[in-house]
């Protein structure tokens, strides 16, 4: 997606270590104009698929999630990562962050995930796969159906597109990088 | 907002002590069509406005302002319930909650919040407005000035809109509660 690679090289900013910052139009600031631009992508990406719903984990995945839920006219159901204390029926998973090195529950009410439900999960980053694989778990004890998982960025010099690949679904992310150093970003092809 | 006025009265539920729960179609799973209309309504409420930017909450509040900020093309801010490690340049200020009683730290960028900046806060909840106060100082922090509050559902039989009151701007409530009881749900008139 040429339009959101001009923008990570223009507003994106990149460390040693492979570290990308994007809160100044992803996950802190947000864009909404560029937000609905994905949500398009997203729609020619999985549009062709029988989906019902759309699944994503909160906070940054929310304004991508919405903008295609919006545009396909289907619910958006969010991941909470704090378990609620007044909600029933909650399904858990558990999440190991490398970022903050420690482990976190991650939940969803099977009211709103059910066995009649084919969702697509879409996210702000995939990295290591950690957040995705507990959420196909999450939808897999639902006993929902995961038709396809989509990424706004992918770091695919990480393993998380690599695990993924074991589900037998479409993984779509709409900037592949593959090398992030100071002050240097590099795209896959 | 009859279309909402109606919608919570279809799909919300209401128990005794003052408690709705409307996850089916605002807090955990969402109506995108509706998040959109709720968005041309705030534009209608604070469209005459000189804001140039859309300050909001995770992870509730983002669904709305999304809308908001799409339709006026402005950027919008989402304030952090927890205050990340890596994050430079952060503002915090603490809020009581009354629901989980405890009292946790909300934060935003400097770099993102200046005294640039004029803005609206949107949210899905005002009950006792202490996330609300919480927001305000922030802004004050920032240097940046709080133009209106906007919030999908206002629980009007707790002190939040009359603590706003004080901050002297408008307060926009899209419904108004001010009875809830088992199965029963009263709005204002």
């Amino acid at each position: 997606m040429k339009l959101l690679k001009d923008r990570i090289l223009r507003d994106g900013k990149s460390f040693e270590g492979g570290i990308l910052k994007v809160d100044s139009f992803i996950n802190h600031q947000m864009d909404p104009i560029l937000m609905k631009s994905i949500g398009v992508e997203f729609v020619r990406r999985f549009g062709h698929l029988p989906i019902n719903k759309i699944v994503t984990i909160e906070a940054s995945g929310i304004a991508p999630a919405i903008m295609l839920g919006y545009l396909l006219e289907l619910p958006v159901v969010f991941i909470k990562k704090a378990v609620p204390k007044t909600m029933e029926n909650m399904l858990t998973a558990s999440v190991y962050s490398f970022t903050k090195d420690k482990t976190y529950d991650i939940c969803v009410s099977q009211d709103f995930l059910t066995p009649n439900d084919q969702v697509v999960f879409i996210d702000d980053f995939l990295a290591n796969g950690n957040a995705a694989m507990g959420v196909h778990q999450l939808i897999e004890k639902a006993g929902a159906s995961l038709l396809g998982m989509g990424f706004i960025i992918e770091k695919s010099f990480q393993k998380g597109h690599e695990s993924l690949r074991e589900l037998n679904i479409p993984i779509e992310s709409l900037a592949r990088i593959k090398f992030l150093g100071d002050n240097r970003i590099e795209f896959e092809e």
